[in-house]
């Protein structure tokens, strides 16, 4: 993560402010308010804004007048039993707002999941920075074969730089070119005055999709939640899963009763099929069941074994 | 407006309270936070949180670092810029959460904004109070004949109290018969042990739709916008109407700049039609105009002429 | 279900025409187009457009240029792996909208449902007319102890009765005042000459929540399958599961593989949370796991208990 | 434009296709249904399938049981009358879906309508084929001084050449080194079986924001509509542009009475805000208003003069 310093003194400057407020406040995640928490190499996530707590879920579930006078044991087995039974409209009653520097092919990703306000940085309106994302050596997997969508191991220290080094230039390259065609130096003023500049919202197309942009992203808590169960999940893409790792620890931070009740019914849950069911009833009755005799496809078999811990079977 | 002693009581609890905050802060609106503002007989809106304020507008169209150094006279007008634009996407990130009481008609209309997060008092879980709108005789319009949804003149006095007559009675007699199917007084007991309840899920549909309930709605600036400007307007039903009033007071509050310019631009504002600016640039022209040579509808015509302070044309 | 002479003829007219289109098109879906299914005393679902089929969603998820040249063996393989890592975006290519008739009280559930589209039938502009729910007696259920949001057993022969005429005669006097107020009869003249009617947007609020409405409702195959999960399940409300099943119906109609996919891995389905699965696994190895060292609540380890098959345990 | 001999027999063998439906069809869309519509170098628009009609739009407004017995003529005057009062939910009862061939940063626009079904073709799954966008030489626009997020004259046909080679040149290198580094030919078969391919999650991080991509894209009417307002617009890109002009076509050959209405009350029409109709207002009145004294910014009261056909003034 590279901040500049003048992005440094704004960060600093909004965070030694303090204000008076009737609202829920979470003392935990006001500590890192503001403050980026660096994911990949120039990327980082950070909180920009909340509305509402554990406290506030409860209080809209129960249309109450007040912040409620019930104990915190309560709460908190509340919080379980809506998550439980998908209830999802208190959980919408928290709002969370980021600010998130991220690489282009990341970025879109995550804007598929719609559900959410984005008001991204304008490469129209401004220039874009000359940073890239270059993963580290371990993260250069080889395609998988098993899934067609996703990587396997690393590719070998020696291709690995080969790799990297294919990577920078072209995107060191393509930046080049573009800050070329703007005419157009870091102050915005014409680097050839001779020249005209491109327009912006062409020049942009000559960018690799490894150039990061910025944007201000804000979501309810039930819609977090879904992007997290989804990428921070072991088959997403590495390059969003470290973004996702990054929010689930403000999620801790901001709503403790919601993450525990979010660990224990979405994240190391596992939704177990019609079939499946049928062949763990079986395997409790005492019966021997073999993958070919499960009405399981082979891949199916495979994940139920991992879930139930009998990988060896 | 009724609250109850506990009601009153939690609502003083939670204004009492002040925390410490590092997010955008709008003393104007905690000033009334908590607070409800009656509405109609029985009804009332109040404000249980905000995320936000124009300056977090201005920073999120910027994709700011921090909390912006510009002048307030340069975010007023960014603001106006953005408004008149249609851009949308900074005005989605601020937020803001009512606590509503509304009757069950009304709340029939509301619910038609689909983008916000409604979390409603549950009718299969608790008994509803007997409470139920029963309009000012001023407000007791006649179906209106040029307007086949909406109403007309008073209905007179003595025809009035005949319709208010009317409504209460059965109003009152629904009431107090859902109470007897449900068998359950006022804190859950059975009101003749001897008898079984009806589920409160169906018993619930003994009750006119006049009935009040309540709800949390939480929606984002942009949002909240469309809902003013269809639900301020004129030509809304006057018993939504006037939730939409005291909702833009709070907007007034929140963020005056940017209810500055949704006044100018929308509130204030008219869509001109092709045909209609048509006839603007020929009357400027000095041309005269009939409203047959027009193009026009009669109909549009008219609301065109009005638009123009021509009535009398 | 009651439909007038006017209704059927406007209904069979419609199923008498043929178009030719180069649209995907489903016989089976085609052979119920418009004609209402009953459900409940009044109430139906008829389904109006569709748009799709299962190769449809095949298509769209594999970007093709044509309808796929692929054998129906491996559509069915891929709809089953798209539904069963929730892979959603494939199935919002296909539409469906239905002309639903049902009480109001249901239609408040239903559209908390917001990722659709709704018309309703207009109470401001249009008389409603005199249709209003009255369960069976066996639906008439006790309030649940042990679900404080469900009902229990039927109430008894001789309370049925009172009960069903305390809703009817509230129904039917709400209703016979509605029309008093408005002064109008079913062919929009008035009554009695000599009053003017009160405005159809106040005169409903007379009406009782067991009223009849209709409207035309539109959604994806995604979100339909996310309202028939939450709402075919046992622990819906009767009234509007029972609009749920009729509508499952036409979707095995419509996309037979997606269909059984979604009986699969939704409908029959089971999410175990983490400490479930921990029991699970114990089990699995022999151990004896009591409920009270499951680390479950009493009610999480009934329901597992249940989804395994051991209720006796 | 470019289809494979593949890909043109597909279309070929969907568009000879009949069936026979009861729904409600339109001949002019189904003349071109499946049919690309070129757009920039390779890209391209085609409709893929629609659901509904100008009749069905009126069929849902009026919650009706048939077709429709109604004149043509009364169903356009509906049809008027819903558009210019913004009663949007009859619109959202027609579907449209589109396959899309476009440049990956026209992409990145295009998604920021958010109400809408998407399925984009994955780099993750498949490899991306060797097509970028280069412009035509009179689009290489200069950067604009008077609007910052637009472009202004052509920057001159030496230049343009000089333009074209760098983007040419950059897109063709990163592509061909994406094809190295993944090691895979058109077939999918490693180019050097001695070396292994890097995961196409990571490669595709190599490529420039004008290479090509393709997705299905399915909206309702009304959010159709949405979009076109705004990118159909002069203000809009270009690039984006071309393709809303495209479909615009489609819009016209779908649903002609929406299509006109579309024209008079969104497309041809103006938003003047409250001030400028008090200009308009003065000036009916034969007073002379200058833009100093109008209370318009000067770039508002050029606009102004522009929507009265006074740009002189």
């Amino acid at each position: 993560m590279t901040l500049n310093v003048e992005q440094r003194r704004e960060i600093d400057g909004a965070r030694a402010l303090r204000h008076e407020t009737r609202r829920a406040t979470v003392p935990a995640l006001e500590e890192i308010l503001f403050e980026p928490i660096p994911v990949l190499n120039h990327g980082f996530i950070r909180v920009i804004d909340y509305m509402g707590d554990d406290a506030a879920i409860v209080q809209a579930a129960r249309v109450s007048y007040g912040r409620g006078t019930k104990k915190v044991h309560e709460d908190a087995g509340l919080i379980r039993y809506l998550m439980r039974h998908w209830h999802s409209t208190p959980f919408e009653m928290a709002e969370i707002k980021y600010h998130v520097k991220l690489p282009i092919f990341v970025a879109r990703q995550w804007i598929r999941h719609r559900t959410a306000n984005v008001n991204e940085y304008s490469a129209r309106y401004s220039r874009l920075t000359d940073e890239f994302y270059l993963p580290e050596p371990e993260q250069l997997g080889i395609q998988s074969s098993a899934n067609r969508q996703g990587r396997g191991a690393a590719i070998g220290t020696e291709q690995a730089a080969e790799v990297l080094a294919i990577l920078r230039e072209d995107a060191r390259r393509c930046y080049d070119d573009y800050v070329r065609l703007l005419n157009e130096d870091e102050d915005g003023r014409p680097i050839d005055p001779g020249r005209a500049g491109l327009a912006r919202e062409l020049a942009r197309m000559n960018l690799t999709l490894g150039t990061y942009t910025e944007w201000y992203w804000k979501t309810d808590l039930h819609n977090l939640m879904n992007f997290l169960r989804l990428r921070a999940d072991a088959h997403a893409q590495y390059e969003i899963r470290v973004y996702a790792e990054a929010m689930l620890e403000t999620l801790r931070r901001w709503v403790p009763h919601t993450y525990e009740a979010f660990r224990e019914y979405r994240l190391g849950a596992a939704q177990i099929s019609a079939s499946g069911l049928a062949v763990i009833r079986r395997l409790l009755a005492g019966e021997t069941v073999s993958a070919e005799a499960s009405g399981l496809s082979k891949r199916e078999w495979r994940e139920l074994m991992a879930v139930l811990g009998r990988e060896d079977k």
